[in-house]
């Protein structure tokens, strides 16, 4: 895991998500000195809070308080005004009035210091008059290059070296240092997550909160983190993705550093778009999108911070799975069965013991109980100890297992003895184990804490933290496949809806086959078009109307000379009462196209990810928006595939009903030379809908796209 | 809540859903003596426990240890065997070897006992022999009508009247009555969440484990458990379904008493089931199936113990909603986001409050906060304590508002006050108030549960509950407006599939609008058929043939006499070369309809359920089986329409891309005259398949059917 993969493709401008100067960054996770500026000796306030609770948690470099109305706080020297500080400090904590604050920062840079984080809230959070005091914040971090975190944030703790410059609940107790790097747009949210995750003994290395982001954003930390070699496991709870590609090159450098990446991403529904929106100001990026995204750059997408708790659980303690095939061991024959059905409904599957396993576990696993996966062990082992163990490193021995999961519940009185069998279990393999430990009493709970044991206290849990990162460790190597994103996607500026003509010449480059349409300007041609013989497809030729079955602008099965006539002047007709103010072109003729799957290939542009793609059924079950995958284009043919096996009913692409199977990989080679146009054109498509193309086996054929399309600046 | 309903179409023989006689079963469950047979001192035996724990727990009545080799136990006069106790005991427990334990049951029975609760194993789950015992218990309970329960449980719990008949380690600490009733058909899984019930503070009435369920079944105790008033909420843990109808009498009689029920369900995978050889057999997973049933009856389906005990709480300590359009108080803008996301998801929704009520929030909110839902309070009120219980009431006054859900974190040394706070709230309005508390410290989580407030470690956890409660009593009135299920539905015998016309009469009376088709048997008719003009669709005519696209079996846009006889005899040939065996009866030739919604209608039987219904999106994509809806059949016209509803992409029934927005009135109505047609062929429809119906508005049109049937028997 701490093999350092070479970029493959990023230069070295690229090789940092981050523009920020990494040793400025240094210098605020890991000051020398810190002035408090507006320093108190009141815990109410936040400073004498910051300020108290980096005493208590042992900071071992320089504390500067600064106040002129004080010489002495807390027992250390005060400062009177930030010019008389003896050097300029590595880190500077502000919480002062707003316009009070913006003042403060403007003397640190004068006198040099590196860093400063403005706690102080009443900025962009409050309205245009507080966001023009961040504007200058901004402004003031950029002329004297100092690095700014927040405004409107509770700080961060950096608890390798005792950094606790915050002023959050969770600083109130014990805070014990681990792997994990966990940055937060939220500040109470995130108290309570870093709490959680301090009562399940995980710890964190660094806990911070980025509040208003006004220069530092949550990706900017993450960077940082995976450059800290004593961070393993990055998470980020996420209201305002910002710039996605940012994301996805942080997922990249992760994914090469071998750092599992969690994120918790929230206002992805209308209405928690809304709400975001309120609170942050965030834009609304659809579910699907984030969590196609993120699938596909091997990040972890946990729906809350129960989901993110459990798989970082299951990253510092069980480690990380060659694949997804599931070994479970229970007590009870129910809860087995529970696990299964959600193993099914995940994607992953159950092991299928080798023979040599089953021979074994039927030496010693009771008649009453089973010996297919999931191995019902019963109760036994409380009177025969040896049982329980034994399954275990049955199952972590056969190969056709990744992982082992176990399902235990009460036994009060058993858990210390059992946690040290667990923990013999855990250190005989390499295969990751977790144990679910239903109605755990407390010493149960502290014994497997103490021994480090993965533990959930619910069956699903564990099973979803298994898969979930087996799925993270399948998606890496088609992402580092992949092209690195671009470093900026320019809008497409007044884009227009091109014509059907116009489209298919853009499409041209973009290797999917088109079917071909000819463009008939009057009743003549358009009998002339069809006299070939078959049948065609007539539909109405107009850059003004987007979707044309919503007026009735296409007439299918068109045969003979007669009924082109007909056809045409039928849909001239139409064209004329339902849009009578579009510019009419004609109508194109096509010839049909044998029946096949109907798929969907689109791109659009997106304001946090830039350009993205999607594949999805066509038709109009293109509405049924759960079944189409989303990326950032470009993908590599890996995440193409993996986009492809994605899909629900995967039974439509293996031919049912008579058509023939597709060829999945000539699919997903084309998918992937479709993501490439998508990027080349970055600044030119606003979207593209090929939509429905048809596929029987390794033929594909698009029957009618939508492009809109924006002419580069001169 | 308390009222009973009266009932509606149920008749006196269908009033109980058990066939077991009522008095029979309050002997089992409240019996004024207890004979234990095979008793010990020994708390390590089975039966020395179950007599431990009903004298820890004060059981009140007469206790009769049973043994021959002691004069005494636990302070009890002890009798040499069942002959000689003072007289038949009411319930008479058995922990005996299998053999032994038949041999105590006719001797219980012969004697006179009313119930008896075997506990030992070694029968059916063990292999035939076992099932031969078994069965020899069944013999007895029937022949000398003594109820029995088991074998294979641990007992049960009624915390009423301490009857703690059981060896469960639920039974080792203290058990507090409450009005839930808990029924499971597991031991060691049952007793864990009967345990995490009890950390919760919600207790239990009764904890009863059916083991094996040779006679009473966990809908039987159900059952019994509506018919006693301390009983408010049902729940149950069930691996294996039995009877279907079962469950859904009880719903009914449930629904009718206003007692919600709860069932966890596990067992729904398709892992190990082999592959249904009709294709809508593999399209009806269990538990698609499962779920709508429940659904369609008013059962709260959880799918795992921490689903079902959120819904419990809910249920006992928040009460029922209106409606559910929630509103949301909340400290952190994040969580909120987190919620609302959660909200649509769901498919509920977010109350848009009512201008009065933003007025009146607006007096006390922080600015930096948010005055729409959800309303984001900030950490303010910590300083000015008022402002959260001023929020929680605005938004129960307000009528836009059914519940109400607030989010907290953390907060130590505030709880006992909050939970005073919130109480007074609670009582100040019916709507239900629901807590997320993450990271609650043990004081604060001991001081709500004191005030009884309905608490949940997450958001996500007190959303869902909130909507689950809402859907059940959404489902109620539909549920009760629907003819009763039959008690039986006989097994189809040897069902064979019919060929299109004689499907066409079988479906006569079914409501459904068929597309006429017609046999041609030569080319002549064939080419005579398509004359009078229009395009018409041939499809190959034989019994033998289920699927005909899967062999090409079908042509469309056929138009002219010559290019009927073309397809007649291109069909023919298809035929032949892929089906040599099959029985040829021509061709159909059918008039293609316009273009419309895809559905479909389905029918079968189930071996659980018996005849069930199915709605969802036709052609191929009746393959994406989230897509589909299922149903006891028969439904009423509010379930038909609620399945209608259910359906995802709604868009696409509203008329998306052109084609009219679908009558969901008139599609109710047929559906759920098609269901009744379904009930009444009951025995002789094995499956039918409508696929695909075309709709569009109010017209329907069935353009391809499958229909399975089987002859009455003579």
């Amino acid at each position: 895991m701490d093999e350092i993969v070479a970029y493959k493709t990023a230069d070295k401008m690229e090789r940092r998500a981050s523009s920020t100067d990494k040793k400025a960054l240094d210098r605020l996770l890991a000051p020398r000195s810190i002035a408090i500026v507006g320093a108190s000796e009141d815990v109410q306030k936040l400073s004498g809070r910051v300020l108290y609770h980096l005493q208590k948690h042992g900071f071992k470099g320089a504390l500067w308080p600064v106040n002129p109305k004080r010489d002495k706080i807390a027992g250390l020297t005060c400062y009177p005004d930030i010019a008389s500080l003896p050097e300029a400090p590595d880190l500077a904590i502000v919480a002062l009035a707003p316009d009070a604050s913006v003042a403060a920062l403007k003397a640190l840079a004068k006198r040099g210091a590196s860093a400063c984080a403005v706690l102080s809230s009443g900025f962009a959070e409050t309205g245009p008059s507080g966001a023009a005091l961040e504007r200058e914040l901004v402004k003031i971090s950029q002329q004297y290059n100092i690095v700014l975190l927040g405004p409107n944030g509770l700080g961060f703790v950096n608890a390798f070296n005792g950094t606790v410059a915050t002023f959050s609940q969770y600083a109130e107790r014990e805070i014990k240092p681990s792997s994990v790097a966990f940055v937060s747009q939220s500040g109470a949210f995130g108290t309570a997550i870093a709490s959680l995750a301090r009562a399940r003994g995980l710890g964190l290395g660094w806990f911070i909160n980025t509040g208003n982001e006004a220069a530092l954003d949550v990706w900017d930390l993450l960077d940082a983190a995976i450059d800290d070699d004593q961070i393993k496991v990055l998470a980020a709870y996420v209201e305002n993705l910002g710039d996605g590609r940012k994301m996805v090159r942080v997922a990249r450098r992760a994914a090469e550093m071998g750092k599992p990446l969690v994120i918790t991403k929230v206002g992805n529904s209308s209405r928690g778009a809304a709400a975001a929106a309120a609170h942050t100001g965030a834009l609304a990026t659809p579910a699907r999108l984030f969590s196609g995204v993120a699938t596909r750059s091997a990040i972890i997408s946990a729906a809350d911070e129960r989901d993110m708790l459990n798989a970082i659980e299951a990253l510092v303690r069980a480690g990380e799975p060659a694949g997804k095939r599931l070994g479970i061991v229970t007590m009870s024959g129910g809860a087995g069965v529970l696990m299964a059905d959600l193993v099914e409904q995940l994607n992953a599957c159950l092991a299928d013991l080798s023979s040599a396993t089953v021979k074994r576990l039927q030496e010693f696993v009771p008649r009453f109980g089973s010996l297919s996966n999931p191995v019902d062990i019963t109760a036994q082992f409380l009177a025969q100890p040896e049982i329980l163990e034994q399954a275990i490193l049955a199952l972590q021995d056969d190969p056709e297992v990744d992982c082992v999961i176990v399902w235990l519940q009460m036994m009060d009185g058993h858990g210390v003895r059992l946690a040290a069998s667990l923990a013999r279990c855990r250190d005989a393999s390499k295969k990751p184990l977790l144990i679910s430990w239903i109605a755990a009493s407390p010493p149960t709970l502290a014994a497997l804490q103490a021994e480090r044991i993965a533990t959930f206290d619910n069956g699903s849990d564990a099973v979803r933290a298994a898969v979930t990162i087996a799925d993270r460790l399948d998606a890496i190597e088609s992402f580092l496949d992949a092209p690195a994103p671009a470093l900026h996607t320019p809008e497409p500026r007044m884009p227009r809806i091109l014509s059907v003509e116009e489209g298919a010449v853009r499409l041209k480059d973009s290797g999917v086959p088109l079917a071909i349409a000819e463009l008939a300007t009057d009743a003549d041609q358009a009998e002339a078009l069809v006299r070939s013989g078959g049948f065609y497809a007539f539909k109405i030729a107009s850059a003004d109307i987007g979707h044309k079955t919503d007026i009735g602008g296409v007439i299918l099965d068109v045969e003979g000379g007669a009924a082109g006539r007909m056809a045409f002047d039928k849909l001239i007709e139409v064209a004329k009462v339902h849009c009578p103010n579009a510019s009419i072109d004609g109508v194109t003729v096509q010839k049909m196209v044998p029946e096949g799957l109907e798929l969907v290939f689109g791109a659009r542009y997106d304001a946090a990810f830039g350009l993205v793609v999607m594949l999805g059924y066509g038709g109009v079950f293109v509405e049924l928006l759960g079944s189409a995958e989303f990326a950032l284009a470009p993908i590599s043919v890996g995440q193409a595939r993996r986009m492809i096996d994605a899909l629900p009913a995967q039974s439509l692409l293996d031919g049912a009903r008579g058509t023939p199977p597709v060829d999945r990989t000539a699919l997903a080679n084309l998918f992937a030379r479709f993501s490439e146009f998508v990027a080349e054109n970055s600044g030119s498509i606003a979207e593209i809908d090929l939509n429905p193309i048809i596929v029987r086996g390794d033929t594909v054929l698009a029957v009618d796209w939508l492009v809109s399309w924006a002419e580069p600046k001169p």
